[in-house]
């Protein structure tokens, strides 16, 4: 179509761990390229970045913006001295690495640069589950937990960023010996509840355990305490599950019973009383939620500058 | 001044169980007159309220908004059928109650009408403790427990509002057996730390209880660990503790050692790791948070009202 050849187009970088996926377009609907390789250093990986970029604007001409969704933590307050940097990360060589920064050597546009939640959320609430939600919450449990807001259709920042993961829950040792595995604070949500928590409590990986294995039922629990506790305090109006272990249907299902039944009937909304199967529910945007957060990034941040100069 | 001489003069209401303030200013510095009067009826209240604000009008001239902030649970969704109402509330005669009705029948100004808490953390953002700060929330703990957001300056309601008193904590029924007074959830935050709570749990009215009580180091971690929940999940830039158990000395300051010892380093920030005692306060209005609250509400509403219409 017409308009869509025209649309400014946006570079976005999911930038993971383990691999990192670029894309450019204007939107879910307007992939023009997308790449993924493995994330190395960080000096070759935001070359191949760049690289990538360099070569879809000699094909679909200039990118009016870029944007990154990174795994954390990070700084992501523009204006900061270490703003566009990793922060302290146990992954090797990645601590301090200042990523924005080749990005803005090589490109003269706009770039907006915050956590992979955080990017998440926003493309969820752009373009996916959680269109109209205000406060919408998206949360990933895989290898860690971790969540997003959108509240008056912003992203939350705060002193830096939430940490959702990290909440301290009701842990009852006599059912759950586990200590937890958060370095940290021990038995967290993210301590009790991560994919490498579950692995290490019952001894072989989250993804190996059958449906009907009580690995799940206790699973559901935690997740669904640590959904009350941010529904009381923020009052979302719908919460977004994404991450490999959200994935396994038998959670899901858990989870949607378990938090009316914790809730108790206190909170009288018809959303949680009559409706949960569209309040608790996974990606609309699926595995595509981070690389499209990216591409939303970047085009908050061309907004944003439109509106400022 | 003449510039406050000129200013326009907004009513306010801090409707709670027990008593009823009501005044007429423009903000803090400029409070024209104040009444107070006990919660009787909704009817014979509100007509009091009303005829308050119609001895005013007399003395000081047209009030151009009037604002609410009511005990809960209420409906303040605009539009709602049920906007204006006290919702189901063991207070005798007041469930169900219009309240706002009565107002508009008299006043044909625009009415803001929220929860007490949401009141004060609106009037904390924009007079008191709580300036700049994004997100900011303030935190009642006294008869019950309860919370107001400020988030990119404007309130935070969701489905319906917070009601972050109920957040499930981690509960050692070994040092503390006592099993908790919510009648939805027992052992929630609420249940445990809340006045009647301490006084249930130590057999004594918790202003009764000394200062070196072991009550107090106990309601200190409950407090703190509620604490720590709220910045994972929202990473607020200060939170305000206001109600009548936070103003115990003592509790304050447990509460600002025991919040970093939990967070354990894993935030951070400067505003945690250096400046605790910036970033857990006490309400910069003191008590007036409240009726200035109201006051606030009504500022707001005639400010939407005028961008608006």
């Amino acid at each position: 179509m017409t308009s869509e050849t025209y649309a400014p187009l946006f570079g976005g970088i999911e930038g993971g761990g383990t691999k990192f996926v670029c894309a450019v377009g204007s939107g879910p609907d307007d992939i023009r390229a997308e790449t993924r390789f493995p994330t190395t250093t960080p000096a070759e990986t935001m070359e191949r970045a760049v690289a990538f970029f360099k070569d879809q604007e000699r094909v679909h001409g200039a990118l009016v913006a870029l944007g990154f969704g990174s795994f954390g933590p990070i700084d992501p307050r523009p204006g900061s001295p270490t703003f566009g940097h990793i922060l302290l990360t146990p992954k090797a060589g990645w601590s301090h690495a200042d990523v924005v920064g080749p990005l803005r050597s090589a490109f003269h546009v706009p770039i907006g640069f915050d956590l992979d939640v955080n990017a998440a959320a926003l493309s969820e609430g752009r373009w996916g589950a959680g269109q109209n939600c205000d406060p919408l919450m998206y949360i990933t449990i895989g290898t860690g937990i971790g969540a997003g807001l959108l509240v008056h259709g912003r992203l939350v920042h705060g002193l830096l960023h939430p940490e959702a993961g990290h909440l301290p829950l009701p842990h009852d040792r006599a059912r759950d010996p586990f200590a937890g595995n958060c370095p940290f604070h021990g038995d967290c949500f993210e301590g009790l509840a991560s994919g490498p928590a579950i692995e290490k409590r019952w001894g072989q990986k989250a993804e190996t355990l059958p449906p009907e294995h009580p690995a799940w039922e206790l699973e559901a629990e935690y997740i669904a305490l640590a959904l009350c506790s941010y529904i009381y305090t923020l009052s979302p109006q719908r919460i977004v599950l994404g991450g490999g272990v959200s994935q396994q249907p038998q959670v899901l299902q858990k989870v949607r019973e378990k938090v009316p039944a914790l809730l108790n009937r206190y909170i009288q909304s018809t959303a949680i009383l009559e409706r949960i199967e569209e309040y608790i529910v996974l990606p609309g945007l699926g595995n595509r939620a981070g690389v499209l957060g990216a591409l939303a990034l970047a085009e908050q941040a061309w907004r944003n500058q439109t509106l400022n100069g």
